[in-house]
């Protein structure tokens, strides 16, 4: 549908601006199934990050010493999940999008790519405990530069009102700015966090996440 | 098409809420072409684990001993498949979803993607023989719990009956309800089973799998 | 659009059968996107068989090796393909799916899901040498099952002529179901070769997937 | 919406050729979402050639060793990113494909599948050092390959200007003709390039892509 509004908005353009503007708008279509087919496959990757060891005669016991395996899988998918959501709800008030966006939408894509290694980073350094500072540190880097790639989309795609569907009031995209802006902080402060203490690092994060969830619960049907 | 109808019910509440209801309400494309990614990557991940050992001068016998990871594969495609099924199923009768129901989802999810370890989990455990029965409940646990989430996602979907296309009728729901409801106590007796008899299990698992199938199969087109 | 018919034609369906037919049709759409999904996901997983050794001093040496491993990789890469333009055809004609589809389609796609595998045993008895021709069954056998699944798909799709849109003609079934009726003896024919040779095996794979690539060419626009 | 057009275009074409040409036009939805699919997948599928060493008592360091896999991974990511793009470019004029543009399409995915590997091959070269020219050169014959299966398709896909949609102006065709012939002959140059040193060649595809990038932006809302 967000494809007939484009093609009815580009058939006037065409008509105002002739050979001009001969370029069509970019309706969000194809970037969002784009952008949803790699998120959903990178959510999926954090599986394979979970392997059996060799098999020494205790299988129940290897399944419990992956634990940090849990840990870290659980984390990302919550986080890949909270930044569809909110990927969702930017491109849900969208009209069009320009290459801009598309740009910035790739860079946000590439940190959430590089999580399963991430992921993968933080659990194998809470296996050997001694290095768990270094995997929450890196892991959280990795959340930071994605929370500031999703503010530079979020800028790119409102500086021009245009690209927004007609509806949206100007207090909804404040409301939105204000809740992402607040994002990466948060991220770097738990981040810090695990150069004193990697748990309160984690236990931060699933916090942070969990409250955006309960957040945009509360809020998304008000 | 979807996107038609809630553009149109959408623009009818703006109008009636004016601001207090400026976000407007959520379809359910993007949701399933999100969820359908997912399902599609874990159903076709489960291939990965299935691995030829290093060669011993016998291809043929090799292909036969790999026999519990065919078994795992299989099982866990069309429990995948049936998933899918009735995800598709739940959506094709709800006309939009909150954030709730969004995250519902994503708990659902995560138990998918979470099954092709559990796959390799049973395939290991029926390798190493002995191990057998720690393998069958791991993996019955693991449908328990998408069993339970797949519930929890059906009853926050339906609880507010604005959710639903206006045609469907509530003896479809309730139909879909004693249906769903069934699911998690049936995984759990097989997961139980799996105590007993590792093979008792399996070949309960499959048979509930047919059995929803052709039931579905059968009831469908009424 | 396929869901504007579907719906379009629901509302009828609603008000002549009442409560009876409460459960609405089920149109392709979701089908199809999942099963490109699927498709997508196992073509590129291909390239997940293709491994560097570990390195020995002769980087280009080590890449010529791998021979057997590109061979593989392109022919199921272009027999995934050639299912996938298969499948497009068939549900371009469909404009409603029953369950009994969706079963058969779930079983093609556990055929599609394993060939992945299928392609690293082929390239693994290609490398092993003396084994080539267990190779060459075993993946053809997994092709002959698929070309048997694609057929059932295509009967059980087309046995309730309403489930066709309306503008199809039966002379277009006709052609498209001896078209697909082949497909299995050609590749029983080429598997039953690989017996003989492997090589006069995977060339005659290669011929068919090519004489349907250009045949469909062909008679694609009249 | 395509397929709104494609739909009653193919009414219309009905009633004009009667049974000859039976066979429907073929919209662009379906083709779009299996190459959005294949090419997020395969860019997901880079950040499983990054892989942590064994653990040898320093994890930063291990996590520093790993550049060139980094390089490899943001190189790649940006490449598959910048296909996706033109795709989009190409695409989004379109208003029906035949038979042969799906052909030349799954020819380029093909070559957008290769990539990984080829990446994986580049960042082991960097790491062994000696070899880094053979990886280089490797890398850039993908991406030469790419180009020129991207302009075969782009050729096939405008050889009919009724495949084209209406308002698309013969000077946009033109312009973006010239742009992707450009495309090989400099992945060429930097392939060549990499004979001589293989950080000439790497500089030279990120300033390649960050200039169509960069140009891209500034081109395409004219």
């Amino acid at each position: 549908m967000v494809m007939f509004f484009k093609r009815s908005s580009k058939s006037v353009a065409a008509k105002e601006d002739g050979e001009k503007n001969s370029f069509p708008e970019i309706g969000t279509g194809r970037l969002e199934a784009f952008s949803d087919g790699v998120m959903a496959i990178a959510i999926t990757l954090l599986s394979l990050e979970i392997k059996l060891p060799d098999y020494h005669g205790d299988l129940l016991g290897d399944l419990v010493t992956l634990w940090p395996t849990y840990v870290g899988f659980v984390l990302s998918f919550m986080l890949i999940g909270q930044v569809w959501l909110n990927h969702h709800a930017v491109f849900h008030i969208l009209r069009v999008v320009d290459q801009r966006v598309l740009i910035f939408n790739l860079l946000l894509l590439l940190d959430v790519v590089f999580l399963p290694f991430a992921t993968s980073v933080l659990a194998d350094s809470l296996e050997i405990g001694s290095e768990a500072r270094v995997g929450a540190v890196f892991y959280g880097g990795v959340m930071v530069v994605g929370g500031l790639l999703f503010n530079a989309l979020w800028h790119s795609a409102i500086r021009n009102p245009s690209n927004l569907k007609f509806e949206i009031s100007e207090s909804v995209v404040k409301r939105m700015s204000l809740r992402f802006a607040f994002g990466p902080f948060l991220y770097m402060f738990a981040c810090v966090l695990g150069i004193v203490n990697v748990w309160l690092s984690i236990g931060t994060y699933i916090c942070l996440i969990m409250f955006y969830m309960m957040d945009s619960m509360s809020t998304s049907r008000g």
